[in-house]
């Protein structure tokens, strides 16, 4: 071999480690992306007799996944990475003459705090919790079907059990619930939600009683009536799009409960549900699943399977969804948009309605017992009840076979009815059969975000309701782009809703969208004290 | 640690090592299975802008499927068990004291033929070819738009010479477009399909003639007409049903191309294409693919990812999916039932006509550019014509800069007219862009063995005919599982059609079918002398 040759040009050592660990950390994201593919097709496509087999495909690619997660040569990469930057000391973006921008840095110390997280977990652990759970996910259709808890309880104690030691594997220097929580929304700390809930308790308990004493209460019965499928399809589809869902890049299917999938940078899945009698069954899925789409499809591409292209959390993805679902679809621009459109494709059951009477109908409350059909404002007691339970389950305060007395007594408490069975209490999701714990608080923390945004998108955009009630839905969507999907998981939750909006986190703007939209569809002449 | 506990009671080693190497074999599967799902998705789901990240997702799991059945531990384990059976001598069945059935050694066999042939590989080459074909496909759908050959000619110089690689490394004993050959028909080589491919062109060609050439040839006119696609959806799906694909473990769906995919032992998905003025395109479609699902669904579930599990070869495969489109479809008993059943789905189209006048309909005989809508008797000619130059590629004795003007000059001469360009002509079939070399003649060679095989079943099933126009399939269908299906690839192709029908393969079946239906249809008095 001759060595006469120039040596080849190469990028100094410690940016050929970013470009590939950038390259790892892509192919681990690709493999979770067909994870992706077998779940969508699993709650779509799926023949009935197909489910043993997907459970197979799945624990192979989840496996293969994890190999590649724990990968040491990964670990040492990062560890060389996060060595060179620490040699050059902090800084905010690039300094002059650094190597690093802000965003190289945050990715190395991002994707290090992953591995780190995933390499604490003994492979044996993993293996045994996706069992665990892809078992306690059948049984538990199994056991609402019969409103079977005896049957149910040793799966879930199992899982329980198999969740805590993944908390303190994982995380040791975490409160084990904290562990589970920082998953799903990282940065989050219980002692902090908690304080919001229970602030956010104080505010919503009255209204709610206010609105179900309110002597003229609206009635959900204005788009009640023959909506057929067909047409259905076509105005929800109308809607996605022109809110900014790329069915280019997307799809819409149907599923038993909705759900909203990325399966790769060009390809968003969401799904919903179809009532003919009712029509916000199918619109409401289909705005709340394309806020999350949107979402998704506002992700930079070019930062496929990096934090600068990953969801902040679940938190900001719910306050995605609940923004579109809620601050603007049931809201009077909206329908004053929406109305006329809708009018053309269902004339009969349609005609002699309003704006008006359309979007005070959306407004109703009423305690119910399921969280899914829940209104607005009641929903948010529904995930306060699951989080102090499964707080209280993680941290052995209570036990997995006095769960659901606790269940009932901890609804009767808040909602004045008692469940009367198992199936319509503590049976109802499925999120703990599938060892989804810490995962509630985020749909409340959600709604806090997404009144939070509103507000101050109200306070920048203040021709918005004049260009909802046109259909126009381009300023609001390039708002959510730039303050919120631009920068991807780089920032935690918390410093990004500050950043989005001015303003450290609070619950303020929550209550106060829901008394102001809730007390006046409901006549109530002003907000109590608190 | 303690010894005095009694050893666990273990399979003796070599038993150990077939249950080991089996379950390797099934997680390669299992990831084959994956890479199914990805490609029945692309062609029915995926968005438009998807298609870049689907490459890099079936490019991640094949390369994940070849690490498995390259990994050197189970060729080792199945060395020590060919050698332990070896140990043993030869023997039909399970010889007396034997430790080995003939299933599992000649399951041994197979497992280690695969995985000679995959190690020898290099991992470049594999991801090479990989890459090149799925840049040649995308390249071949551009060039057939705009029938540009010029672009298309160095990708497919490019996969040819990779091909000629593969096929030196795989199986260096054989001549290379054997190698490729016996990937997709086990057992088969060229010098054999050639000579038998002969003797059938020579009973083809007068045939073909003597259609075009009578004054009353039949016109497929009679299933022209009105046919709305959801009754036609309903139509097919109860055929599909009918004949025994369940749809319990499979699905129905829609592509430009059909096709059968199986993504499970109990999820096998076909597909079709609609024409709402012309019924057969669907229904014929349906009839082929559901052919080839009920032969996945007769494979033996408890074996998958096994021999005995898994399909002979793709030319049985073609044999069971033209037996019942060809052999069943254009049977005049099936319209006897199918007929009064689609004239209840389509009163004005079909009021008028008889099952006769049906069944003559479709055995219309005309010489045209394009095979996948060629008829039963000059499609063979197509698939003659493919043959012959991707083997003369091979051989190094066509260039393919030579392949048009090749292409030109044998169809001029094969069926009397000249293609005006190279989309209708050298650039209509996918295959070589995507790699399939030494595929194209099992198409002709499951027209072969279906009419072997129909003509076996008409001494073995005398009520046949009347079964049929009543619509029972069964006896059918389990005279094609007991023969066919139940053996998976346990036996090669040529014995397994010898076993089924009771005499080696020969065209004489093809030739005599071909020549009694279209023979009557178009008034032919007698074959003449060959």
């Amino acid at each position: 071999m001759s060595t006469s040759h120039p040596p080849a040009r190469r990028p100094p050592a410690p940016r050929l480690d970013l470009d590939e660990a950038a390259a790892h950390a892509r192919r681990a994201a690709v493999l979770a992306s067909v994870e992706s593919i077998l779940g969508w097709d699993e709650q779509t496509m799926l023949p009935p007799a197909g489910g043993a087999h997907r459970a197979d495909q799945v624990a192979a690619v989840a496996s293969l996944a994890h190999s590649l997660r724990t990968d040491p040569a990964q670990g040492d990469r990062l560890e060389r990475l996060a060595a060179a930057m620490e040699g050059e000391g902090e800084g905010e973006g690039k300094a002059e003459g650094s190597d690093w921008s802000a965003d190289e840095r945050e990715t190395v110390l991002r994707l290090q705090r992953d591995y780190r997280k995933h390499s604490r977990l003994p492979a044996r652990l993993v293996e045994e919790t996706a069992r665990a759970c892809i078992d306690g996910q059948q049984a538990w259709v199994d056991a609402r079907r019969r409103s079977d808890w005896k049957g149910f309880a040793p799966k879930l104690a199992h899982i329980v059990a198999l969740k805590r030691e993944q908390a303190s594997c994982q995380s040791p220097d975490l409160d084990p619930y904290d562990s589970l929580l920082d998953d799903h929304e990282p940065g989050a700390r219980a002692s902090d939600v908690s304080a919001l809930f229970d602030r956010l308790r104080t505010s919503l308990v009255p209204l709610v009683r206010a609105c179900t004493g309110a002597p003229h209460a609206p009635i959900d019965d204005v788009l009640r009536g023959q909506f057929p499928r067909g047409a259905q399809e076509v105005l929800v589809r109308t809607v996605a799009e022109r809110i900014g869902f790329d069915f280019n890049r997307g799809r819409l299917d149907s599923s038993e409960h909705p759900f909203c999938s990325t399966t790769g940078p060009h390809d968003c899945r969401i799904t919903t549900r179809w009532d003919e009698s009712y029509l916000p069954t199918a619109l409401f899925g289909v705005l709340h699943e394309a806020g999350h789409g949107v979402y998704e499809q506002g992700l930079r591409e070019e930062a496929f399977g990096l934090p600068a292209g990953e969801a902040a959390s679940l938190g900001i993805h719910e306050s995605q969804s609940r923004l579109w679902e809620n601050l603007v679809g049931r809201s009077l621009p909206f329908w004053e948009w929406c109305l006329p459109l809708a009018q053309t494709m269902f004339p009969a059951a349609l005609s002699e309605t309003s704006p008006e009477s359309v979007q005070r109908s959306l407004l109703a409350v009423r305690p119910s017992l399921i969280r899914v059909e829940a209104d607005e404002v009641t929903y948010n007691l529904h995930v306060m009840l699951r989080f102090d339970l499964e707080r209280a389950l993680v941290r052995g305060e209570l036990a997995v076979a006095d769960l659901p007395s606790a269940w009932d007594d901890r609804f009767e408490q808040d909602f004045g009815i008692r469940p009367a069975n198992a199936a319509e209490g503590v049976l109802q999701d499925i999120h703990w059969s599938a060892g989804l714990i810490g995962y509630f608080p985020t749909y409340t923390l959600g709604n806090v975000y997404a009144a939070q945004m509103m507000a101050a998108i109200e306070r920048d955009l203040p021709a918005l309701p004049m260009e909802l009630a046109a259909g126009r839905f381009g300023s609001l969507l390039g708002w959510l782009r730039e303050r919120v999907h631009h920068h991807g998981r780089l920032i935690d939750p918390g410093r990004l809703v500050a950043g989005a909006t001015g303003g450290p986190i609070s619950e303020r703007w929550l209550v106060e969208s829901l008394w102001k939209r809730y007390g006046a569809a409901h006549g109530l002449a002003q907000r109590p004290p608190a």
